[in-house]
């Protein structure tokens, strides 16, 4: 017996670090004198009574050091090589040389418990997005990110085994067990910026707490260059298999040999089959098929998002009937209650962002540089600084800026009673419709007036609709509303002094400044000359509409929005 | 050497699950074929090449299966008792009966990756909250929850070997071992109701995240009937140890026993003197005498934060000096930014909960059953509803709800800039001046409007700010916003009735309907005969003032204040 568990240990050499609790159960079937009713749960601590084990750790730190040399650090601390050094090695010569895994164990093997992570949790993490669009947005952003760097992006309804799923696929660079197994872990970001475009994720939570949000169970396909992985994060799975901590199935196929799984993804296989839609291989290579058959690229994710979540009568929280191009809230619960429900309508201080995918999406970046696709149909990103009246730029120098920052200015021409700042970060909308300085006094200053300025010196929060309230936030809320009463008494009073009996420039009927359209077909931009009225521009416009011949074919770049 | 790594090999049977990943140490020394180089970082999965384990798993847990019977899940799934029947256990008969380690580690080793925590989520984890008072509110409601029931809590400013740190300190139960290593963990919380008193924390996650937020590093002390315990959550120890997870040195103190360090808590020990502001073992237990030192209790916990939170000039984010009884946002940050600096004064708009935290305790708690001591000073507890001028009382009965729910309108006394819905949830606020319905419209409808609320049927996000937006939600917004429309058009006009020529009742001065004043002794609060001038009472005003006789002493009980 002895000898047979000796054995049986020593082949346990070769098993993975994930697989090490394992011996948990022999401790318990070789140690009969622990108490188990003394164990007290998802706490990993030593149980009263037992051996310790520091001796052996101290023994073998030793052991180190006599063969490769005292090190400065302090014994059994862990220094990581960077991964550049890292790839270098093939045999480590010093205990810095020392692989990760090597001294991660060294550091846990130390003595001090680890923190762990609740299935309960991924619950907890989601109900950091208040509503649905801001976690449907940080799928949008990982797409985005210069380390996917997708062009283009698919926001669907699906239904897969009679289940009506989301699914959001992109044409990126795609996961690799790797990038998968970080995407499914918590707070590993290290997205680096690539040709200066900066990465609006920096949490390394984007995916948890938006797909968490948005439904209890979430699986990932993904197709790299050199291999397709798929994933899943599943709260249903989590509570069957009564699970203490976060387990997160991955399973990877070689291209050319999808149908010889390794044997140690057998477990995640069988898992994802038995847990999720999917219930066999080849659905789940269909799903993968999928990512390359209907884009662009060869490459990409495609996340599909099931047991969704639902509103306390059991229906979607989503209504996908009454615009089948778009996503909404349904948007009775944001109807004027009145006594003549045949004419509720939305009420007038909710912007349509609030309540459709397709408007929030349209002003989720400010220069778009990829396209979503929301059911089939692009989404137009709009140019909201070119659907103002009486715009005026302004810049922001605070003195711990080197430069100062653009704001821009103007009336909404659409609704009066939606006004306030939007308020970019790298390029990504973090709050819309701020209201600032005057606009939160009791009376009428400012009403109407939009401001648009892209903060990258803040800190988003969590859930990245909110910048964290540090002291440089607040001065900048306080200098947007200084400057933006500034404006507004500005425009004021040149508009009485032009026309004393004019209407207050809020309540009049205003047009933006300039008319800008964008193509069908190439997405682009273009200018129209004063005049036009855009309301009555057919549906659909296309370049080779322009009046103006400089601009009226789909090859020729944008002008400047800037301008 | 076989057989002394056998030898060594068996001896380890004995170590906790936590110190099992060394075995990947043992793996790197005695398996010198593995190439280092493919290791892939914080990734746990198999290297390539490497032998594969599931067929012993699958032997052992046949095994098991053979010894206790089979059973009723599939083969190695976990399933965990309740923990009363955990605790009857004294030796498992069947898989069922099996200790939850066991049971986790059949279902981790069966060869699903682990979702892990980087040490960098602690941070990303901390901006849920935007400011800090919300990360502060976090540490009081866990003081406040039934589970802890703490009579006082205090929150000081304190300087330790040399830093300045926060410190929080409330009379409770205290934590053992195994409670402490569950605050220091993610998403484990299983807070019951004591006696109808519901937890507001629900999420497990308050103190990872409020501490987070405050500053670097966190160390508890914490005292309960049977143990002395102390744990640290700190980043800079991560950071200096290199770790890639988070550990979280917890060390015991066994009463009457402190100098007898288990050997077990002796590496946390030695970690938490060199990486906490606190040198000496007397040190940290100097902390937890002063636990019960200071108090009416004898048990309790002790939070010291570090590393404070600075703000981009390199001050600490709190202003110390400007109210030495209170903890306070620096105030320039929210002045009117004009010609005549020594005007400013903080913009009307910003109520002074927002940048005072003794402001901010005092409508923390709708109903305050703990008393938050600040800096030494008693915070009074505001009782809203009785601040306010006009008072009518309304019910909101949604059919998502059994029984109608109390608002309870009013007009803000102090400033008509401060105005909106006061929203607790299970007696916490969670969002203050909320602008609803016709205060959110570009006409002054609504102004200087106050509405009281509790929503327990709501549920909070993940930094308690705001509500998770489902279709409860926004039908209850949309109704508050009806609502408070008709009570500002009821008063505005009876008030025009009464006398048509008078001010818009916003602008006009007003006093609170009623007078209420409490007692700096016994914190209770009297209502005072109408006429009287309440801003002419004593700063300190005793029960032996009331000119009521009937409640002239603090040992009368107070009154219903919902009378």
């Amino acid at each position: 017996m002895y000898l047979s568990a000796c054995k049986f240990l020593d082949t346990s050499l070769a098993f993975p670090p994930e697989k090490l609790p394992l011996f948990q159960m022999y401790r318990w079937a070789f140690v009969p004198e622990v108490d188990v009713s003394r164990y007290s749960g998802p706490d990993n601590a030593l149980i009263e009574g037992e051996r310790e084990c520091s001796p052996h750790v101290v023994r073998v730190v030793d052991g180190i050091q006599q063969r490769y040399g005292k090190v400065a650090v302090r014994p059994g601390y862990a220094v990581k090589p960077n991964s550049r050094e890292k790839q270098q090695l093939t045999s480590p010569r010093t205990q810095q040389q020392l692989p990760p895994a090597v001294k991660m164990a060294a550091q846990t093997s130390r003595g001090v418990p680890l923190s762990t992570l609740s299935p309960k949790f991924l619950h907890t993490n989601s109900t950091s997005h208040t509503g649905p669009f801001s976690a449907i947005a940080e799928l949008i952003d990982n797409a985005y990110d210069p380390d996917v760097s997708a062009k283009q992006f698919w926001i669907d309804k699906t239904v897969v085994n009679g289940q009506e799923c989301l699914s959001f696929m992109d044409n990126g660079y795609g996961l690799d067990h790797d990038t998968m197994h970080k995407m499914l872990s918590f707070g590993y970001s290290d997205k680096p910026a690539v040709n200066g475009v900066q990465p609006i994720g920096i949490y390394g939570n984007g995916f948890k707490s938006g797909s968490m949000r948005l439904g209890k169970d979430a699986i990932v396909f993904s197709k790299s260059e050199s291999i397709f992985c798929v994933g899943m994060l599943s709260q249903t799975y989590l509570q069957e298999i009564n699970a203490q901590q976060i387990s997160v199935p991955i399973v990877c196929f070689e291209q050319g040999e999808t149908n010889n799984v390794r044997e140690k993804h057998k477990t995640s296989l069988q898992d994802i089959l038995h847990h999720s839609p999917f219930k066999t291989q080849e659905e789940l290579l269909l799903e993968i098929d999928a990512i390359s058959s209907s884009n662009t690229g060869k490459t990409g994710t495609r996340i599909i998002i099931w047991n969704l979540r639902r509103t306390s009568t059991g229906t979607s929280e989503f209504d996908f009937e009454k615009d089948r191009y778009d996503i909404q809230i349904p948007s009775y619960l944001y109807e004027t209650l009145n006594d003549k429900p045949q004419q509720a309508r939305v009420t007038s201080y909710i912007p349509e962002s609030v309540y459709s995918l397709r408007a929030y999406c349209s002003i989720l970046y400010l220069k778009p540089r990829m396209q979503i696709i929301i059911r089939g149909v692009k989404v137009k990103s709009q140019l909201i600084t070119k659907s103002l009246a009486f715009v005026q730029k302004d810049s922001y120098k605070p003195n711990f800026l080197n430069k100062p920052i653009r704001i821009t200015f103007g009336y909404n021409t659409k609704s009066k009673d939606q006004y306030g700042v939007m308020m970019y970060h790298k390029n990504r909308l973090i709050k819309a419709y701020e209201r600032v300085g005057c606009q939160l006094r009791a009376d009428r200053k400012g009403v109407g007036v939009i401001g648009v300025i892209e903060c990258n010196f803040l800190d988003p929060t969590h859930n990245k609709q909110s910048f964290n309230e540090t002291d440089k936030y607040r001065r900048t809320m306080n200098s947007l509303g200084t400057k933006l009463e500034d404006y507004w008494q500005e425009i004021r009073h040149k508009r009485s002094r032009e026309n004393p009996d004019s209407l207050p420039v809020e309540d009049a009927m205003k047009r933006p400044d300039q008319n800008w359209v964008q193509c069908d077909e190439c997405l682009k931009w273009r200018k129209l000359p004063d005049g036009i009225d855009c309301s009555k521009l057919p549906d659909k416009w296309f370049c080779r509409l322009n009046p103006d011949p400089q601009f009226r074919t789909c090859q020729i770049e944008q002008e400047p929005v800037d301008s």
